[in-house]
């Protein structure tokens, strides 16, 4: 019989993504397009997903948000290196991840994930490790948007354990960065993994908060800067700095690296890319311009609260 | 004292960048900007090279085409795995690599590369190694100019060994494969690596003959293609379908993706990124139109001469 504490994630987790999904569907004022997906029977992992993706509407031009929720055999070496002993056990893996990619450059574009993994072993008991965050990468820089984002991402964690923002505040910014540009990918956020701390219940408690931070971190920073007038300028700025957000997710991210190569669902794990990118050969921006600016005040490592 | 071998190649190459290069822009109308570059002193590899790239030309979007040298003090074990008595020898690598993104999507994309890298021990005989080969990325489908240029790969390889047209087309094919997507990345080419097959002399002289073909093999194929009258439906195939010469390069490429990740020239190594690509969810091309048969017909593994 399944664990109670398993159905208990996926309940909250496949809430989650209706509420986003249906509050970014209100912004844009278009319906997602919903992709339910089932694993073949005879493939190493079974599982099911939903795939949720907007494209080409007037406020986000991608955005896609996916649940999946896979059972495996046996747990790989790789997953549980500090506990031997549950190599080989029967797991699930299950989480919702999301990229949005806003239509107008001065809409930073936003990604979150939360994912849960539970060793389910014949004998003794199941383990539950949590893992995600989210994080925020802007085209042109707002101070007043960084500290909001930062903040929410804050008072989420606070009622967890006040140490837990600048822990997972430095692991972000160690996470999102093109070590080929020497770059941080955008402001950054809160990142975390293989989190069990205090048990299930509490590891699990700090997993809800952050989700359910999302929409109050990020919708009222697109509501603020949907309508900024722009032009050719800014756009081809967006466009060229989308480039950066499709090196960092094909070379350096270890869900979307190892996923496509190890045998993913190819279009769900590119959710993420941008419905376009644009690159040039050593483009650099003028001193004194606000996309100077972004590359010097914004996305580098910064305290933001 | 430099061994005259390499100041050979090394020649080669150089002219061979010049003269592509040279052609490449009477084509278009329109000249390469040359950026030289040097290596640091302190850097762990010493060495220059010439990256030349036009952009944004009436044929050619983006066509990046650059030649570097550089040495080293100590080859790496992975470098000799066939010959350990090589490792810690002194070496120099230096090679031409290109990537053309034409315009109009009639027009194929192509890649090309020549590259050496050379043992210089202390004490006793240098050896040599070459590798490259080149593959071309068509986005609609003509029979005859993948006929032209498998024929022109054919014809290069011929005088240096019956065998090695058909050992380095399929070695292309096996390379130049997206995993992720279950295609093939074009129509394919010749591909090969390690090669020092009857010494430096016989080697070198079978590599310029790639080298030097190359020319024939592709600007036939633009001057054939690049007029033919196109809109909106075939510019977004064609940006649709440079998403997967990014995926690839990015994901699968193991000299652009360990190049990245290792510290070597990003501007140069990502010359091969297109000036625009984009991403659609489960796009799917309907039967019976070009963009179909692109799939069914040309990206897969095809003996063509």
């Amino acid at each position: 019989m399944a664990d109670p504490r398993v159905t208990q994630v996926r309940d909250w987790l496949q809430g989650l993504q209706a509420r986003i999904v249906e509050a970014i569907a209100a912004v844009d004022g278009t319906a997602f397009t919903v992709d339910r997906w089932q694993k073949a029977p005879g493939e190493p992992l079974q599982g099911r997903g939903t795939t949720m993706i907007l494209e080409d509407g007037p406020v986000f031009e991608r955005a896609g948000c996916g649940f999946s929720d896979v059972q495996g055999m046996k747990l790989p070496p790789s997953a549980t290196q500090h506990r031997p002993q549950l190599v080989g056990a029967p797991f699930e893996a299950m989480g919702v991840s999301l990229v949005f990619h806003p239509r107008n450059p001065y809409v930073p574009t936003v990604h979150m994930n939360v994912r849960m993994l539970a060793a389910l072993p014949a004998e003794g008991e199941p383990v539950f490790w949590f893992g995600g965050g989210m994080d925020l990468t802007p085209y042109y820089g707002f101070e007043e948007d960084a500290v909001h984002f930062h903040r929410a991402c804050k008072s989420a964690l606070e009622p967890h354990g006040s140490g837990l923002y600048p822990r997972f505040k430095a692991w972000c910014d160690d996470y999102f960065f093109l070590k080929h540009r020497a770059e941080q990918r955008g402001i950054g956020g809160i990142f975390f993994d293989d989190h069990s701390e205090g048990g299930f219940e509490a590891s699990f408690a700090m997993q809800r908060s952050v989700g359910d931070a999302f929409l109050g971190a990020y919708l009222p920073i697109v509501e603020r800067r949907m309508n900024i007038p722009h032009g050719e300028r800014e756009r081809d700025f967006q466009l060229y700095r989308r480039g950066r957000y499709v090196e960092f997710n094909l070379v350096w991210d270890r869900g979307t690296h190892f996923g496509l190569q190890s045998g993913g669902r190819t279009e769900s794990i590119l959710l993420s890319m941008p419905p376009q990118a644009n690159w040039s050969y050593r483009r650099e921006e003028a001193p004194g311009t606000p996309e100077r600016e972004l590359y010097d005040k914004f996305i580098v490592r910064r305290e933001w609260v």
